[in-house]
């Protein structure tokens, strides 16, 4: 198992800081994960990446299986040399994309059948064979499959899907144990705790995992359309059923108050498109709140994004200078947006880190919110929309 | 006027290595200019711009003006603040977008009305004009107004033409001194040589301009669908015409040959989109010909993109991870495309430098042609389509 170890716990809250040993580095918990879907974060060289210094990165299987191919991958070099990236790399399973992207899904007890969205090719993922394809890519860690749900979703086929979640996810760790065995893949394995937002199911789901040696475990199924208060409520129920000592993952989110409130509840990493995706649209995010910088309020503002940030973006840009690049839809807008925002998540969830390593956890999490809710705000935090991300 | 210094010349031909000062700074020449042009170039951070090391950049006054306009670029600190880049930058004066891209553009004896292709809201650049809004953006140099003709052209038209653009260049020289005794810009103009393909009618043109205190002189109106061999022959033509003592600037030009061509007929300056245009579409410029990424050759093909090549791209990624990056269709192959080929522009043109300073241009034209024509070559050059710029 990839050796984990909690550093420091907060005193006022279920806030931790840890270290997940991975073969291509240290994951100092908690960790934002940028997302880089297809090989890559959108619009970003792997040296600006470095630069940006991200824990540890996401792509998605999925992805990276209908545009490339295991076999191609694999003769690439794996997925690191793919991405030109030497750090730690999780991989999702693929199942989100499945049930979210592919065409003509037909679920079974094995797995999933589907065809590519990109060009029609028929594809199958099953619980050993998604796990396989990850320990492949050479990831290190890896996502078992997992059935995602709609939402809302009935009772019935909620539990069901768990039922099949947790069968999916032993099988995997089965193929897990033999592909180690062999010799040909080092990494680690999370389990995903599903059951909608039935905290009963989830329960049950988590006590049926724990019994595995899985390397970390997720909470999924959440920020598929609930709102921010059930999002909440849920993540403060779910994430304490996860073992303690092993580090935990909360799929998909999400707002800085998601990711804040969900590491006051013991969560250690997260991934979530809203930095990178937001930046392609012209939101931002600062420590004074979020901003959408083609505003007309904008349009001669000489200041810089947010004047607190240590990007280069802030550094050189000025408001009034991004908003010209986003109305003239140069794509340079999307990258310099992206490096703003990934900053800011990133170092939004060290200094978090740090403040538990202080033991002031709570009151750096108030004045953070404080700070967002009084600066900008004039960019509502859209409700409607979910945001996951997988 | 700015001051520029041959610092050597080549025994074999009429190249030459010069010096010209502007207040951001010294441009060695030969030197070949990025085209970044409404305010970046396209998908490059400017901290990445700087790294890549040109000496100086081009932007498009036609592209400012209807995307920003002269007081906004104005209140917003210039040009350089706008690009947050602080080295040379030189605008085109419109003149070539208005007549290609613009809609209802009327142009009569004092200058040209046409309505902005974003937003149809009417314009009018003027002789002088054209000249006060470089200014106003606080441009290095600034270009002269002038007619851009299609190729190929009825000789009347063309003696008609010359006829404007010689007089269009004086008044803007009339205003560029005005700006300057006025004390708000310290900018150089530089004067643009047209006349089609007749070298009689270039040669008049460059004789009247050559009377005025122009800081350098452009040979305008080539590449604009003519074949290589015409290209070079009004090259190797039209050079020579302009003020030895004076920067030379082959305008919107061009291939690596074309260049290499060029500054063995004393050409000091280019810039064209070629570098980065190609980038978005896949081709790539290499030490050893040009290559097409797409191509299923490159499908598992580890080695970089150039061995020889000294950039972060081919330091980073292999031929077979780009092709993957460009099918997925992700931005990130247009930066890390665009990060090579602009290497190797850049690079080419310092390789030529020091040929110069070294005395052996001759042979090292020979070399690198010999190089590039005997390596990959699959990707033929597009002949038919001009490759013009501004």
């Amino acid at each position: 198992m990839l050796p984990f170890t909690v550093t420091a716990r907060d005193p006022g809250c279920a806030a931790r800081a840890g270290e997940l040993e991975t073969l291509h580095g240290t994951v100092r918990t908690p960790a934002f994960m940028p997302v880089g879907t297809a090989g890559t974060v959108k619009g970003i060289a792997s040296w600006e990446l470095e630069r940006l210094g991200p824990e540890m990165v996401l792509a998605n299987s999925y992805h990276l299986l209908v545009r490339a191919g295991l076999e191609r991958v694999r003769r690439l070099g794996g997925i690191h040399r793919l991405m030109a990236w030497d750090g730690p790399v999780l991989t999702d399973s693929g199942g989100f994309q499945v049930f979210s992207l592919a065409a003509r899904c037909r679920l079974d007890d094995d797995g999933v059948s589907f065809r590519s969205h990109v060009d029609g090719s028929e594809h199958r993922l099953t619980a050993e064979g998604a796990v396989a394809v990850q320990a492949g890519f050479g990831v290190d860690v890896a996502m078992v499959l997992d059935e995602c749900l709609p939402y809302p979703v009935e009772a019935a086929r909620a539990e069901t899907s768990v039922e099949r979640t947790v069968r999916w996810a032993f099988a995997g760790l089965e193929e897990a144990r033999r592909l180690r065995d062999a010799g040909g893949w080092s990494g680690g394995l999370f389990a995903i705790q599903q059951g909608s937002t039935d905290p009963h199911l989830r329960r049950r789901c988590s006590e049926r995992l724990a019994a595995g040696s899985f390397d970390g475990f997720a909470v999924g199924g959440l920020a598929v359309g609930e709102s921010p208060a059930e999002l909440h409520d849920m993540v403060a129920a779910s994430a304490p059923m996860l073992p303690e000592d092993r580090p935990r993952y909360l799929m998909g989110v999400g707002y800085p108050e998601d990711m804040l409130q969900a590491v006051a509840c013991g969560v250690d990493l997260f991934d979530c498109v809203l930095p990178t995706r937001s930046a392609r649209t012209g939101k931002v995010f600062t420590s004074r709140g979020e901003i959408t910088i083609k505003n007309a309020r904008y349009a001669e503002d000489l200041d810089p994004l947010d004047p607190d940030c240590p990007c280069p973006t802030c550094a050189r840009y000025s408001r009034a200078a991004l908003r010209h690049l986003f109305l003239a839809r140069e794509v340079t807008s999307s990258v310099l947006l992206t490096v703003h925002n990934l900053t800011y998540f990133l170092h939004l969830m060290r200094e978090a880190r740090e403040a538990i390593m202080a033991g002031r956890y709570c009151r750096f999490r108030a004045l953070s919110e404080g700070l967002r809710r009084g600066g900008g705000a004039q960019a509502p935090r859209e409700q409607e929309v979910g945001h996951g991300s997988r």
